[in-house]
């Protein structure tokens, strides 16, 4: 069988045609162009849609459905997105509009839960048992799937992992709590942990560092620890630090088979997950010693296409359920 | 069908026959009679088990099997139970042990996990989604049931709820961790709160009521609060307001449809639970408007019986799972 997903994104639309064990057969591409209305939108994923299917020359009726991955609080029952900052959306009735202009059936997913699908059935996590993926960006996303089977809770908006409190009062949230692992493990926390190092320490190769980049970014700390600066060294292990407590709270609860990392900082690869789980691994309850088996830590290996084939492989999850 | 269930602990062996919708048809108990070997505990398992029967007055031949809910690290797939503090077994080979003995097959689950399962398919939350139990005792046990399904991870280790941190650098966790939500939320914690409270307070009403009672316990500072003590009442809200920052975690990462608690603090009922639902409703990811459901907070309502019943209902997870 195959089937279609779509990521949409606040800046491009993505789609393509997927077999059923997670192979990428064709691809398409466009801006979303925002500000439009949804249903402009729409129309341009039916296009982006139509055009993937041509470039695949498959017949139509070959394809089971079409996945939607998209920001914000999805609803895959009633079939609308409740709210995404991202697109400017309120209560929109995505799948009735797309299932109209497109004459599939479509299902609703939100886009962190997509991507970490797609890396469970055909990545990083591929066979694996269970994964739990952390996006560790602007913010931290979650998606757990367990056993083959995305975990969306009662409502669908289980797996919020990035609103765990790590620590009682500590920095302030988007979310409206303070400490949750969200506002010290993303992107943006760890661009918070380096600026204020580097006003501490006029001294940090770090300000040469960021002279030639232009800017702080997630990369400054861990760039001036390969230089073996001092100061970029420390906020990178207060950085893993932080993640670790996370990451050992989440093998806690879940005790996946993978926790797979992706978004800026997981560019860092080994640099990263090394001493991450050197951090982790004494720490989980029970220590090593009580099984042979443990959690793998590792990276997200499909890019962009996490998110599409994710979105597609929700028609499969369907399908094996019924 | 009928299954058999056993709760074994330190103290008593417990075992009942259960029906398929978790109705308990017959029961029976014995001292775990420690310290004595392994063996001889087993066998007076079965002696259990036999009585049972004999009261039921069923034929043994429309039993499927035996679960047998035990403390500690349990591998219900190699059947051995790994280690356990409480009956001081060190890899035990419990289910072939107790199948040769009693020629019924056996399946193993940890006891937390038993009393949930229980809960969840026979008790205060039958017929829900999802949920998750947490026993507030001597520490944090955790339970959490998915679709009917036990979430037991890729170890069989999953669900450690307790031992998630929620306080970065806090008090110190029996599990060699610092801050983890069982130093905080566990009826040993609160005793800790209350006895802190009491040293700095002397004129606090809990002094009279704990020369009454003889010691601090978990009822001492909710007793108080009921008497209009305000070092009482602000010892209850020290302990809610950490136990709300952990069941809001829980409901971010799992959204069940129940968040469930048993143990000796759980006797506190809405004493309990109307403050504890003020603090966590208002912090839950995206609020309230995001959806009509939520999680509902509330009391188990089996007690010990959850246990045995749990352990039974493992058979039926696993013949619907077939």
């Amino acid at each position: 069988m195959l089937y279609l997903g779509v990521d949409l994104g606040g800046t491009n639309i993505k789609a393509g045609l997927v077999t059923d064990d997670g192979t990428l057969l064709a691809e398409s591409t466009r801006p979303t162009a925002l500000p439009r209305s949804a249903q402009a939108v729409c129309d341009d994923i039916a296009a982006v849609l139509d055009e993937v299917v041509e470039r695949a020359g498959v017949p139509r009726d070959q394809i089971v459905g079409v996945g939607i991955g998209c920001p914000g609080t999805v609803d895959d029952e009633t079939g609308v997105v409740h709210y995404s900052n991202n697109l400017n959306w309120h209560d929109f009735a995505l799948r009735d509009y797309m299932a109209k202009q497109t004459g599939w059936r479509v299902r609703l997913v939100n886009d962190a839960n997509a991507a970490a699908l797609g890396e469970a059935v055909a990545g990083c996590a591929k066979g694996a048992h269970s994964a739990v993926v952390l996006t560790l960006g602007t913010g931290v996303g979650c998606g757990v799937v367990l056993e083959g089977k995305l975990l969306t809770g009662y409502t669908g908006a289980a797996s919020e992992l990035g609103h765990m409190v790590i620590v009682q009062d500590g920095a302030q949230c988007t979310c409206g709590r303070a400490g949750c692992l969200e506002a010290y493990a993303s992107a943006t926390a760890l661009v918070r942990m380096t600026a204020q190092a580097m006003d501490q320490h006029p001294e940090s190769a770090m300000h040469a560092l960021v002279a030639q980049t232009g800017k702080i970014n997630g990369r400054t700390a861990f760039a001036a620890k390969e230089h073996g600066d001092a100061v970029g060294t420390a906020v990178t292990q207060q950085y893993i630090g932080y993640l670790a407590q996370g990451v050992t709270n989440v093998i806690n609860i879940f005790f996946p088979e993978v926790v797979a990392f992706s978004g800026g900082v997981a560019n860092e690869g080994e640099h990263l997950l090394t001493p991450l789980r050197e951090a982790v691994y004494p720490n989980v309850f029970g220590g090593m010693q009580q099984t042979q088996k443990h959690t793998r830590l590792a990276c997200c290996t499909l890019g962009y296409r996490a998110g599409i084939i994710g979105a597609a492989m929700l028609w499969k999850q369907a399908e094996s359920a019924l």
